[in-house]
């Protein structure tokens, strides 16, 4: 078994407590996450090797954030140390009709500071065996797109399966910038991992009768997105997570895996939300589990979708969960009883 | 922009953290409100001028009940110092088919023993343009009846507006005694803020058909109160809070404006409690502000009952939401997605 | 009014704060808890005397124990020290669809190692007018068996009425040594307490037609269960407690009482949960109290139902909830408003 | 064995976490004591039987107080129910050269309002062997006064000793006030306990030439002290307790009896502070304990000055520590060294 | 009364709680401080009017600070919004002979990149009556320099007296550039105060026979400094603090205040630390107050220290601390006995 | 660079918060230790590449345990699952005259019941430059001492150096079993650690005249148990630690390191105690280190002694210290200064 390989960035996460606003906080609970970081911790959770590729400040605060990943079994070798600070993203959570709250202090990380010339791709991909990334970590700038590049074609070089979850986030990067970029790298994806306003943000592909908003979601619409996608870019794979927000408290959340073969929709899970944040990411830690393990697609995207359920209802960003636990609620045993 | 005056005590409350009862608690949370004091708070949080008067005693425990309105942007320039001591509340959250627990220790307040020589209200009016109190402040007793009429004179002299919560509390008074003194300071009030049981406790008016213990609300009823409260005592307006409690959990939550142009109910809310100490204090918060900004009765019933809600998902008794939130809500964004 | 008397093990109970998982965990929230010690502080929060037997370690742990009781008003004067250690147990709290987790550390506990001449059921038995135990004492091993056998023959001698919870625990013991064990305890218990898979673990006895893991409960099949306990043992009264797990978070709740004069069903209660362990003895704890206080079968399991109700939304195991408060839920008031 | 009967009031500490002031605390710690309360404590901590007499309102809040004292042990049946409200002091905790702080609002409480014919002292002492309580009794007002003669003139009829520290606080009473009162009391006291402020508060007897502000103390302006009031009033022995106060966070304490057959001084300790409040009480709940067992004056105030010095290490006022611990730091093992 | 005006950075603090490392932390206390910020609320504190002048950014944690201030009775009317962000630092708590260990992340802060055009300062000053800056303003860089030439400038215009504290940073520049930007500065200043490291590090000027590593300290090495100060700048007063470092646990703190009239040592204080961060600021906030309030040199250096000692026995950056308090301390009473 | 093994048993520490007593926690803050673990631990922190080995059991909680070491650095692959339950032990921080107190719950632990087929010490070794353990690894009996000495036959075989650390503890077994187990182990080690105490308790060998418990230390004293030693067992090295109990929260601390070329004392530290336990583990990790770098004896053992002494200042066991900040240390930096 070789390491999949995830390369972001890992910022600091400081939330108040329970449902105490920005406004009231005396306390902030502090944990080191980020969307690669929390895949990387999806698959050490998994019993997977799994190797996380960043760059950290070379003082205390940078050393928290590797040891917040070594505590969970990532492997932390290729954490390259230097550069100006760690970014830092505050993280307010929602209940019933007020919205979960996220403010980010990013700018000028270690990470978005990084030289291509920090990064020996062949030796960080020796050993390895699939390699994900997301659209934040290009949408960082500076020299991250061209490092993005140079992971991707080293990964290609070695026949290493790449997935990238498109991730728009429209305060890092314009539209038009973010769809110059990535499509420039998605030649080298080969699972792309999506939600519907990612394709529309990134690549100005939609669906055709769905409203996101209204919370009303079509089948069609989805296929019809994964599909563009698939034609546009030549992946094997187009994975979409499908969320209805009832409100910040409750959401339904399913997904949906659209391959060569067919589209395979997972069931809906209603779930009363402990913490949102990462839900997407164990999405993808899930998928690329499954995958790696040779699961047919039902499987995958019913795995990666059990294991983004659990996701929600454990706090702050990490998918602290095990293949077992996945495994039984993917079964169907949903009914949450007391395991003694 | 003048200052929304509100007058009222400030208690100290104290309450368990998260669901502990009373019986387990080893530490209790601290904060600092009251009926009047929320109202002025809420008003702040909207960028409103506002101005809280009351009496505390001279001691660190009477700063920090000052120090919790300062914090919040509230004119404290008007609390008095002195007397025997601040009163305090307990507050247990209630959950599920458990309610929530109020015990006061309010006895001998500071302001309870104020006297009517201790206000100025023509200073205190001087740049105002809304006054607010509750039918708590008569309540407390002492001189309270007469100090409310003072305020109640020098606002009307100044052609301020006036509202009033009648917000009854029989632990504090007898229906008769409340009738009694609320019918003298009524003919003041321009805007009447009530629920159904206010207005059968107080002036004994009731509404036809609707029965609140079982949860059932009948919109002729309310109508019928608050068209009653109107004739009896000329009101401009008059503004009814709807309750509907499900459970400890989960209320469903509306408001009705009714004015000389007709009746305007606002949507109903299903909340997901996270504390509802404050709820109505919330509403006339809102309530207020949209009447001060001019909104149409539609508006501003919309409003409060939409700020009210938002109260609803924060902890302890303020109200801290900013316009753009409560908007937001307003305009139909109940969804509750993630905020980047 | 005597003492209402329970023998078993009271243990250490170690949990995350809030939904922390276990691997998260840098604290744990400290109580003292198990069966039978449950059901004496039920019924020493609804004003009975209540006696507790047990063995504790001569140590600090041991006497938290003690104290733990005691602060509830529990009489702990017959709990013996000595012995190795206090038996431990996690709990880690579900969410949604992630079920709750329990780990136990129980193995040569103090009580496990205690011999029947450490007991002088005579006195301990001198002014009760109860006796109340469950499955897991014997199922502790050792000479427990011996020692229940003992204390059941002195209840008899007595004339005490004793009740068993069944409470089958398969890592303590197996369905074959627990068949034989309980089955020479039985004739001397006058109310079986049970779970429809407790009756069919132990003694092999199942409903017809009901599937408890989908959640489909029939009547029929727990009068079915009901009966054959009855007519193999002789109990006076079989309880069964009937729960519909919905999710970690949503169960509904109700219960079944089985006498020689008729069977009598609770009402349902959906309940939204804080804390689910402890749920079956705070049922067991208000069934006892009815029956002592000579209510009739239906107000007897309507009480139960309703404390064990309000159990599910408190912290911890100790049901703290007064007779007043469980009366009124009892008396169709569930709506959760504030009591001021 | 008999009872130690203390009687006095029981209220709600309240202060901020570690070294926190008043102005920033957002959450209190909360227990529950008071002089007499404490001293059950002690006594029921070093194996003694100890009852506590008081007054407590009919609600959580009463309940709480009652639980605090029965969780260490103390017998609470005579704790009676009813009256307005629970004393609270709130508790500032002082270091170096900032003082600690303790704001009373006590007030009205339930003790404060009780009446005579509340208390059957008959019932109270009838297997009672020690009655203590302190200046603080009679100071709270309302018929205290007459209260504590008649449990005074109780105790001495039936012949059990009776202990009283003097404890004198101005904001409670005059100097004339408390001297008028406790000069009624003295003649019932076996043995007083004080400092050397106490003496002159409330009798007007000082010291020659020792002067406490400056940390100065000389033992023969202490023995000239406790003469006096021996002469005066006819005790048995006198105990006084030598602060020498270097900063908030360290001080130096000792202690002295004076008996008919001589006087007898501690060792002094040099203490590093974690909890001042209740230092006394410890010294008290000590004394009692020693003359009880029949020590010698030697042992008994070495016994008391070690107790209360190994109070001086513990969070809050209650001196959870057993005789053996005590006894340890009594024959000179100071080290602290850790005990495996 | 005027307004004492500051102007200078409002950071985020985050400290882990009580003596744990950054490596330790999963928590961290918030609190919002700054040189200026702090000066501003010992001032305040101290009843004088204080106004603080800044810019944060337009966003809740920018709100969080401005709260954070007027919490404690600062005016913040003249803070502005708008920026990248707030700066953040991260404090470490260190105890015996570990020190205590500061991480900053300040760059790009709102206030750094504020334009001269943002403040008004004639508006600003128009009711003040000193003016308070620190060396870390101008250091932080972009147009700081100018912006608090033109605050000197419009002080001098307004004869409003300046104060700095020379405060060198060498994280935010170097000894030449801070020489060079400090010498422009300081022809504005009337009251200069430093320690001796600041006198040497940002104009080379150095005392003759101390050394502040060994914690050997000289008066004659002290007025030599402060003499130098004086004749180079011109200034009326010259103050430095003295700190003796016997480790992260216990300081010596003193100060000198040289005037033209003669130079004023304050006694020295042994300080057990609760907190050492603000120590400084505390200091220049107790002389600014005495010097407003008219008090003779030796009375103000006095009052300085006094603040600034129980500065060091206050958690997190604020001194929050009363005249009455430091003037009791002041006036001798260092013993740290209960107040009731 | 090889790895440093070390090979002993991890357990859950269990700690009130502060200076709580067990009497009064209703929290325990978790974390996971051990002699052995603790030494990796440090080693790791100095960027050793560190191997621990163990067993844990296969659950969750056997999961935390090695989390908390995976955090840090330290190598666990070669930490088994299986076996009963995690070892506990509860921790009470002593302060002045009250000693920390340490409860001990291991037994039956997954270790203890280990068996030598379970360990492949030729693989844990492969790439190892040295072995350490302590006394309490044979000391949980079982297989262990068997398995021990596996283990040093298997480094001695490489030539790896090992280091043992006598650690006697009486509760886990006699002076007699200790001394005949330690006897035949200690051919093996070339590096002995030891306190005054442990020499005499396990084989007899004792100072002349030196007084622990009255905290008098004669340097001669130490001489002569540490000659003793290496004469009976043929040592390379004796490190002996030396410790004077002033009270729980001072202490000095002070090592010896008796080479063949001579005896090496350190300086002697005054420390005001954060926490102790594990400070014995810090000096001997300390002393590892320095003696892989090559260091000369006094340079060696003045690294252990000033890692020891930060220890002190660090919650919990592990000494999360960088070798940078113990150079610090012993290069004579001791005041404690703020590092920013």
């Amino acid at each position: 078994m070789g390491y999949a390989v995830t390369f972001g960035e890992v910022m600091m996460r400081l939330n108040p407590r329970g449902y105490e606003r920005f406004l009231q906080a005396d306390a902030f609970e502090v944990s080191y996450a980020g969307g690669e970081a929390n895949v990387a911790v999806s698959l050490a959770s998994f019993g997977r090797q799994a190797r996380f590729v960043s760059k950290v400040p070379d003082n205390d605060i940078g050393q928290c954030a590797v040891n917040a990943l070594r505590r969970y079994g990532v492997d932390t070798g290729c954490v390259l140390r230097g550069g100006e600070r760690l970014g830092i993203y505050f993280v307010e959570k929602g209940a019933s009709q007020r919205p979960s709250k996220v403010i980010y202090d990013r700018a000028r990380s270690a990470l978005s500071q990084a030289r291509p010339e920090d990064f020996d791709w062949d030796r960080i991909f020796s050993d390895a065996d699939w390699f994900h990334w997301t659209g934040i970590t290009p949408a960082l700038g500076g020299a991250l797109p061209e490092i993005c590049l140079d992971a991707c074609r080293a990964a290609r070089k070695r026949n290493i399966p790449v997935s990238c979850d498109l991730n728009y986030r429209k305060k890092l990067w314009s539209r038009e910038r973010a769809g110059e970029v990535m499509s420039e790298l998605m030649p080298y994806v080969n699972v792309c991992i999506a939600n519907e306003e990612d394709a529309k943000d990134v690549f100005g592909i939609e669906a055709e009768d769905s409203d996101v908003e209204a919370g009303r979601l079509s089948r069609e619409g989805f296929c019809s997105v994964a599909r563009q996608l698939m034609e546009r870019f030549g992946f094997d794979k187009v994975a979409i997570t499908l969320r209805t927000s009832i409100s910040a408290t409750d959401n339904q959340w399913a997904g949906m895996l659209y391959t060569k073969e067919g589209v395979f929709f997972s069931p809906t899970y209603p779930i009363h939300i402990v913490d949102r944040v990462g839900g997407g990411d164990s999405f993808a830690g899930g998928l690329i589990y499954s995958l790696l393990a040779g699961s047919p697609p039902q499987d995958a995207v019913d795995f990666a979708v059990a294991a983004s359920c659990l996701k929600h209802t454990i706090e702050r960003d990490f998918n602290l969960t095990s293949v077992r636990e996945v495994t039984e609620l993917k079964n169907g045993n949903a009914s949450g009883r007391v395991q003694r």
